[in-house]
């Protein structure tokens, strides 16, 4: 690994938590325990003058003071104490820091900023200051300074995840995994003097377990650099933007988070397009775009075929869908002889087609069976209301085997309380995306068809 | 009660069950036990000729062998068998029917419903066919035909809900429920061949328990009779509605869905506006606004303050208020001078104001009872992410203070998985609406703001 290795963050071998108290609810005590009791694999050091051990680990007084080195620094000191610490890690060899610490430039104070990169130019990158920092869900390194039984953690997935403000990516995160849903890296950037999104974007480009990056900013800091990065990853991975910071008063709010400039949204909106990235226009669009994504989900064309086992779904479905700009498949005369030939007289073999509330999984089969072969369907949305009594458990295999069985992306629309939650986390581990209203299914159907349109 | 009112529906003192299957799973084995384990107060009755007794109770040949008199009949039945049953419940002198068997105009067979209608003229109100009828949360009729274990029901609260779409309808129901949101009355309508949306809107406005109206309609039955209808109940109730069936092709999928014609959009836009209701865009806006409302929230202008504890759902928040059209409220010089002497010197008392990651409830308390009692604010959406680790739970009794201190609308916006749900599910019992993101928070103000400056 080079110095400018980004590898040190996610994959240290040995971590320095500096400044961790001994008060359980303070952010350096979660993040020292995130890193004891979450399989964190490599060597842990607290680094506390006033404290002989925390969570019965010894303590040391400075992180020059640990005998071993020290790949990565985890910083949470009050601001006019940072710098001190930056100056220890760097003459101690650390090669990877994050300072979690507020109180720079978003309040004003740039100097404090100028004075630690002028100390770690060079010789340490350093994310931060003003973040959460990192999660990454196969080394388990873990910054997010709130307990896990409040913000629950994602499981092991292939979506990444940049976010210039740490509170909004941490409770997306919060809410993915109570979906069920996996993500790679979860990067906090904050004021970024140092790493930004465009060193991010080059490293996830590169990033095995990552197939799909969601991007949360304000402003980016480099613009040629960040077109240029941008251009080049999209052409690997597809890239979801979610800008915020649009409208007047948001720029003024924007500046006093991340002392940011926020600049003008049109051209943000040319730009991302241009760049072939997709850009999401809600909250909800980024984690819903980026998962289906990330599932690694291509359709050859635009041309949509409803399933449903409601009519109001479906004819909601078909609204959303011409609205959107999408087509509407037309399933060949071949397709609806063969699916009426095995379905009940009162079913609606068409587009929507309403297999009607009495419909069990086999008759869900023989509609995507053939759907999915019928060389005018490009992809399949499926509105599954689990909670209508003759459907079963048995609703998963046949998804996961169509899913298997054909390469055209199959996505599921399932509206419901917790039954129907409890079939929707089957369904998406095994890779199938579920989504609440038919409104964000069709959106995200028109997601993967303009990224495969462009690339 | 005179003949045609629709009291024996909601509130019946004996019920048929006509059609009842041995078999748990079937429609009218699910409909016999809502009735038995649910609550119901009046008698229930179980009508099937080739059973002695289900869920042991004693089952009658026909309706006319009950000995009692009979209020409310539920008709299980296969199509062709069911014009008989309502015969038998005419000559048996039942006040209201509601016939779930589908199998009538949806699939061309409109003879099936005149004759249908030629027997009960006059005599009996209709609810159907094609239904799934009626659930009502402080009587316990329930004809959903879905077992509870998959299908939850709200508690009892003060939203109605019309629905031409029974599956779509109990779907909603059951994410209700599950977010801990209490409704009145649902009523699905399906075919309508009696008792359409215009019966229920006059209905459901003098109905004590409900205080807000939701319909989802795919086109109306009775034009002008539904305009003037719609006027004035508009002036005694927010009716927030969302038709579907605007597209070419999903205009063809509400034919063979309720054998209706859908219309043309615009004039159905046109006429909402004019009579004062509140249309939804989307499934979660039909929801989203109706909740609000139910909780009798009016604010007297359109300017919003935004509280927060994480500054990028701030700026995301106070973009969507701009986007919308709505204002962003300023602080009198006197309200900032007050919060600022009570806050931390990195708070942001601004708008957006934040609080910081590190705000308690204590710092809510403040900024919320001072921006209240503002002149210059009309209503409040406040963003808690509670996962952030210095917020406890008090947060609740804060917000539930200054909702009793206050006739200004407070909207809550909370991002996360189990540990805010949990906390939004108190906030809803306390009267608070809280929603998933930014953007639907903001929507949900728009809409208050809507309806409070046409009435």
């Amino acid at each position: 690994m080079s110095k400018r290795d980004l590898e040190y963050f996610f994959n240290p071998r040995s971590v320095a938590i500096i400044g961790p108290s001994r008060f359980p609810r303070k952010f350096g005590y979660v993040i020292l325990e995130n890193f004891l009791t979450s399989g964190f694999k490599g060597e842990v050091y607290p680094v506390n003058p006033k404290a002989d051990e925390i969570l019965m680990k010894k303590c040391y007084a400075s992180v020059k003071d640990i005998p071993k080195s020290v790949d990565l620094a985890v910083i949470v000191l009050p601001a006019q104490k940072v710098s001190q610490a930056v100056k220890e890690c760097v003459e101690k060899g650390v090669k990877a820091c994050i300072i979690i610490s507020g109180g720079f430039s978003e309040i004003g104070n740039k100097k404090g900023e100028e004075e630690i990169l002028s100390i770690a130019k060079e010789k340490m990158r350093i994310i931060g200051p003003n973040v959460f920092g990192i999660y990454d869900a196969y080394t388990n390194v873990d910054t997010i300074f709130a307990p896990r039984y409040r913000l629950e953690r994602p499981k092991k997935g292939h979506m990444a995840f940049i976010s210039q403000s740490g509170a909004f990516g941490t409770a997306l995160l919060d809410t993915l995994a109570s979906y069920g849903i996996g993500i790679s890296k979860f990067i906090s950037i904050g004021n970024r003097i140092d790493v930004d999104e465009v060193d991010l974007l080059e490293y996830l480009a590169k990033d095995k377990e990552t197939r799909a990056i969601a991007l949360y900013i304000e402003g980016v800091k480099r613009g040629k650099e960040f077109v240029k990065t941008l251009k080049s990853v999209t052409k690997r991975k597809p890239v979801v933007i979610y800008k915020a910071g649009k409208t007047k008063k948001a720029k003024e709010a924007v500046k006093s988070h991340t002392a940011t400039i926020a600049g003008d949204e049109r051209i943000y909106s040319a730009v991302f397009k241009q760049c072939g990235a997709i850009e999401a226009n809600t909250v909800e669009e980024l984690m819903d775009f980026t998962k289906a994504f990330s599932y690694g989900l291509h359709p050859k064309g635009d041309r949509v075929q409803i399933i449903t086992n409601g009519g109001g779904f479906g004819v909601i479905t078909a609204d959303e869908v011409e609205k959107r700009g999408l087509k509407l498949a037309e399933l060949s005369s071949r397709t609806i002889e063969e699916i009426k030939k095995r379905m009940p007289p009162y079913a609606v073999i068409s587009n929507p087609m309403d297999l009607i509330g009495d419909a069990n999984a086999e008759r869900y089969k023989i509609a995507l069976d053939f759907a999915l072969k019928d060389k005018n369907v490009d992809l399949v949305i499926t509105i599954i209301l689990i909670q209508l009594s003759l459907i079963e458990s048995d609703i998963i295999d046949v998804l996961a085997e169509m899913k298997k069985k054909y390469e055209k992306p199959i996505i599921v629309c399932a509206t419901g309380g917790e039954f129907t939650m409890m079939h929707r986390k089957m369904l998406e581990k095994n890779g199938i995306p579920t989504y609440d209203t038919p409104e964000r299914a069709v959106a995200v159907a028109k997601a993967l068809v303009d990224y495969a349109s462009m690339h």
